[in-house]
């Protein structure tokens, strides 16, 4: 069997100071609960110590190497030493979070382009300490793409769960900004994207894509914004040329009922809130981060530093578990793929 | 008590050749199941007893007066004659159907306007039908606005279900426009005549409102867009200092799972899909359309005239169920409070 020779996934430990290391421990409590896939954290092993201590939890910490990592995880949490050490205090970044958040991150990077781990899992950054310390990415995803090749890949930004998967072809930009970035060259190549990894790593021989409207009743033919008769309707038409499954312009508020999610497999949104309100509010601890479009698979819980609850014992890691099952998940796809494709 | 003496619901029969007949015969036949409210439909009777046969639906429709409804509700669908009759076939809108069904709706205002109906439940009709007999409203809402005062209140529209209420302070305009339309003025004035009627007819003393921002995550202190902070923020503040429970600008991606939705009443969002996508993605079937603002309790099933599948039997009338009981409730908590407020 390929698992058998399948290296961990590696987690890089996020920001020092936010719910990172909280739920990297609460998750390898849970490992037996969640049938957990091994994982090693990359980051700063007696951070993860005084955070576990500080927290009243009975985590044991290894220091180790990723081969080694499998071995441990049933005992220990292992970690893969990054260099910087982090001395943050939970919910207060000091000026050894941005090294240590960088570092976990490269060093995750280095392993899996090694084929020393089997994917990426990424705890979450705050990009407001790593401006401050001259990082010059717009977030975490560009910044994996960045490291991932020359030209970078385009990642795209998927929303996983088990009841609804969506990608919104805009992200972090003011609404104002939505409807003159919505092109056909974008949806075209946000879904080509999003179909191919759905086959690689999903699974599925013919990703069904439902492309919404970027206005409300995508349009209604016209009357309501010209956007969809311009862009969406002649993009759609582009992917069904290419062999393409995909259906639209579809209005968005109809889109997410349970007899309507049957009838796709991802849902592209035009923009933010309305492919990730419905998705959250059907599946918000379960939902998870997927990045589609780079040369390996990366997987992160889908929530933020929460500086307000680190250390409080608050943090919630279903996220970043649904994420490590869903990262094996993919990884040993992707991995049979690549097998079937390559000569024995 | 009150209830004992109020009038039945008036339904207008809306567009004929639509589900709008559908699914008021089989909501009737299913009125001991859900405990309908009394209701008699404004339109035609003989289309009602046509549409009845061709679906092989045993519905004996019986013309009456408004008085007599509520008598003849258990055994025969009760019919307020409007006037001109409808010919149109199923899903075939004829030269009948725009009197039809604007008679439908002048004859509901009127009858609840003197008294003779409890509230109004409204059928969905074709705009574009309308529009070609001459018909200028922008639309039903509009319609019914203009017909109860003048000047015309400003109807709010809000999408209720049992899990979670929104209102969109924009409704039917694309999503270029919003953020021109996306006032400070907008939002007070929307949100205080939703607190105004949350209070008077839905009984919630003190209601919660959550306003979403307009931009991704709230617009995060303005670096995803500035209107968060020049618009709804103070929006927010005023209406606070008007005594109204309100908070935000909240990030609308987080605001609709289960915990989220215990800490408000209703979900004022910035533009249709922010709040329609998650409302219907959690209550599709049971979401009801109600307009606030106008000086009679209106209701309409969430769905259009589906001229597709008009007389085909495979309209579900679970929407039209729902706002028929929820104008009940609503008319009689306005009812009581209207008495409470007059001298005995």
């Amino acid at each position: 069997m390929t698992r058998a020779f399948s290296p961990a996934l590696a987690l890089s430990a996020g920001e020092p100071a936010g719910i990172g290391p909280d739920v990297a421990l609460a998750a390898w409590l849970r490992r037996e609960e969640h049938q957990l896939p091994p994982f090693f954290i990359t980051g700063d092993a007696e951070l993860l110590r005084a955070r576990a201590a500080h927290l009243g939890l009975a985590v044991p910490v290894v220091a180790c190497t990723p081969e080694d990592a499998a071995a441990h995880f049933a005992t220990a949490l292992p970690v893969v030493p990054t260099g910087p050490a982090a001395t943050a205090a939970p919910g207060r970044p000091d000026a050894s979070s941005a090294p240590a958040a960088r570092a976990a991150i490269d060093t995750a990077v280095g392993l899996v382009q090694a084929g020393r781990a089997a994917a990426i899992v990424t705890n979450p950054i705050s990009k407001a300490v790593l401006y401050a310390a001259g990082f010059s990415f717009p977030g975490h995803t560009e910044y994996l793409a960045h490291l991932s090749g020359d030209p970078a890949p385009r990642p795209v930004m998927m929303i996983w769960s088990p009841e609804l998967a969506v990608v919104p072809a805009t992200i972090h930009v003011p609404l104002a900004e939505v409807p003159h970035l919505f092109s056909r060259e974008l949806l075209v190549e946000t879904a080509r994207i999003t179909a191919r990894d759905l086959t690689r790593r999903f699974g599925i021989a013919a990703p069904r894509l439902a492309i919404c409207g970027l206005n409300p009743h995508a349009g209604e033919e016209g009357t309501l914004g010209l956007e969809d008769e311009i862009v969406t309707r002649p993009a759609v038409e582009a992917l069904r040329q290419e062999g393409i499954d995909a259906r639209g312009p579809l209005p968005a508020d109809t889109l997410f009922h349970a007899a309507a999610r049957k009838t796709y497999d991802v849902a592209i949104g035009a923009y933010h809130d309305q492919v990730l309100a419905p998705v959250k509010a059907l599946a918000f601890d379960r939902a998870v981060n997927v990045t589609l479009g780079l040369p390996f698979v990366r997987t992160s819980p889908d929530h933020g530093t929460a500086f307000d609850i680190a250390g409080t014992g608050r943090a919630d890691p279903s996220s970043l578990i649904e994420a490590l099952r869903l990262a094996r998940r993919l990884a040993d796809r992707d991995r049979a793929a690549s097998a079937a494709r390559l000569p024995a």
